[in-house]
């Protein structure tokens, strides 16, 4: 342990993660996710209980959510603090969803890092779509319909296209400028990216992607008329009680699997089905892949909640990122007085040539410790 | 607004705690917590639901935890996150409790503040009981009993002795060692404090606190014989399911005032009561304060187990002294793309003048905002 770094905070910034993004481009940064995501979910215990996400209802319609999800691993404790404004980009020009990670030692309590969330959350959240995706839809799937434009729908599309052999993208949102504006912001893919009338991507496409910010009670927001018989859907919009994107009927006719049960009857699309109607977790699925291998040919739906378990790993990825590339920030947060039981005495000091605030070229391992 | 820091995070260190601790004093600063805690406590709406803090257990013994308390007000919402190793003074140098807050804006989501919450936390929880003990306590009560001599001993002692007219203070600690170095730790207050044997301080102490680190099922700390028939106790550790400080058969004899009654029936000393032997809260006492001045004369406890209400309380008192000392350090840590709907497209940037990391002189009301 670097003893002039044990007792302070490690902060990645926004600069750090634009850092992280260029020297390891999207690609990469998302194919360590979804391997991660992957190898996690197949490690996952499924007898073990993770706190549910509670939160706060915010903003002026009362339609956002400012949420803790908390998960304890081998060495740490990680809260991700999430919110979601939908009039966020519209009125403020900023993401629809933000989200702040902190991470803990779980012997001492110290802080161990504080990491931005919001890119984590697109890159796992897209992952986990993409893995439920390759256990459910077509190995042949080449089409896929998003409803729902926003940003969750770039990380959407980009993870499939890592997973599937995606050609074509039909897309569909409420605001025709947000559906234009997709093409523009998923160029950097190379597919055939088309705005569509709503029934053409529910007709055509192998894998569906919701990710809308309909309000409580005003969905479904497709009609469930006229999809492929082997149709899978990614549900990932719902994440508050009483919302839910997709109609009961589809999911009554198809094999729902939540990201994490407990969470997903309480916001996701399984809060429109009795329990003994949802199908296995996603962990669950993809520990018994060849149980339920002959999904693929009906329809099927991951009902996407997010799960503290996927923020993790991404937040795993980014550290190892960052300490690689050697940037993030040691801010000494916590008051460490010189006398542990003096609240008033003075704070310990860093070494005397080490500068108050710098950035850091060799930030210690904080997921990857051998004790 | 100061546009250039609207959409950062303003981070208040270790080293700008003890700016502002040096700058104002320890007596001027927590006086202002008291005094901001007694008004918050007037205006708590008794109605209003707080969410019960929820945890992990943590520990090679699993003697710790890990705990997030969360709180909405009307601008912003507060989550902090606290943990509670008894073995951090000893085995790494560190303080027991440990705490970060964060803030967020209410509206958007924004991350406002992140702030060490170790300074806070020990304030706070000292001048709950000075709140408790001046409305529960006699008037006279001159001599002061602590049982448990560790970090919390030293913010107890400092509140009482800014609310009462304390001269003498009795302090036990099953490590002597400790007991003996709490006369150096406080010897600021100017009192006369003495190591004393358990028995001397339950039957000399007016007002007794216990801050004790005893572990589940180990209690109670005083024997409660010999009390002083007026004796006041601030029963200040209990904070696990399972762990009590107290003997049942004083809480049946006294009027039990929880800090917050659905906390304390989980975690506090009301753990050990049935629901209608347990008296006001803190809140409903300070507003109803004649009503229950009998009980001066009476044996009282207040059960204290931690109220994110006075977390609340004494971040707004470290904001607004950063604010005036200019202390404290905006960091981007949110990525906000300059497309808020394309996660991978670049980070919004500052203005080309200002540098990447810097002190900010002039950080703008995190709490005070007129809108």
């Amino acid at each position: 342990m670097d003893t002039d770094n044990a007792l302070e905070t490690l902060i990645i910034t926004r600069d750090d993660i634009a850092e992280i993004v260029a020297a390891v481009g999207h690609d990469h940064l998302m194919d360590e996710v979804i391997s991660g995501l992957d190898a996690a979910f197949r490690a996952f215990d499924l007898r073990e209980k993770v706190p549910i996400r509670d939160g706060f209802v915010i903003g002026k319609r009362r339609q956002g959510t400012l949420e803790w999800m908390p998960i304890m691993s081998r060495h740490e404790a990680l809260i991700k603090m999430v919110s979601y404004s939908p009039e966020n980009p519209l009125d403020r020009g900023i993401p629809t969803i933000l989200a702040t990670i902190t991470l803990f030692d779980n012997q001492s309590g110290h802080l161990l890092a504080v990491c931005d969330g919001v890119v984590a959350t697109a890159l796992r959240t897209g992952a986990a779509s993409a893995l439920a995706s390759r256990a459910l839809a077509r190995p042949d799937s080449e089409t896929i319909g998003l409803i729902g434009c926003g940003a969750q729908a770039v990380t959407q599309l980009h993870a499939l296209s890592r997973l599937s052999p995606v050609k074509r993208a039909l897309v569909y949102d409420v605001d025709a400028k947000v559906a234009q504006s997709f093409l523009r912001r998923t160029a950097f893919l190379g597919l055939d990216v088309q705005v569509s009338p709503l029934d053409r991507v529910e007709a055509e496409a192998d894998i569906i992607c919701t990710q809308t910010s309909v309000a409580i009670g005003e969905g479904p927001v497709l009609t469930g008329t006229g999809l492929k018989p082997w149709v899978h859907i990614n549900a990932v919009g719902s994440d508050l009680v009483g919302k839910t994107e997709l109609p009961r009927a589809v999911l009554e006719r198809s094999l729902v699997c939540p990201d994490y049960l407990p969470q997903a009857i309480r916001e996701g699309e399984c809060q429109q089905l009795p329990p003994d109607r949802i199908g296995p977790s996603l962990p669950e699925l993809l520990q018994r892949a060849e149980e339920f291998s002959g999904w693929r040919e009906k329809p099927t739906v991951f009902d996407s909640t997010g799960f503290a378990l996927e923020d993790r790993v991404a937040v795993e990825v980014m550290l190892r990122q960052a300490r690689a590339l050697g940037c993030g920030t040691f801010l000494p947060v916590e008051y460490l007085a010189e006398d542990p039981q003096d609240p008033y005495s003075r704070p310990r000091t860093r070494a005397r040539s080490a500068p108050r605030i710098r950035p850091v070229r060799q930030p210690r391992s904080l997921t990857e410790r051998s004790s």
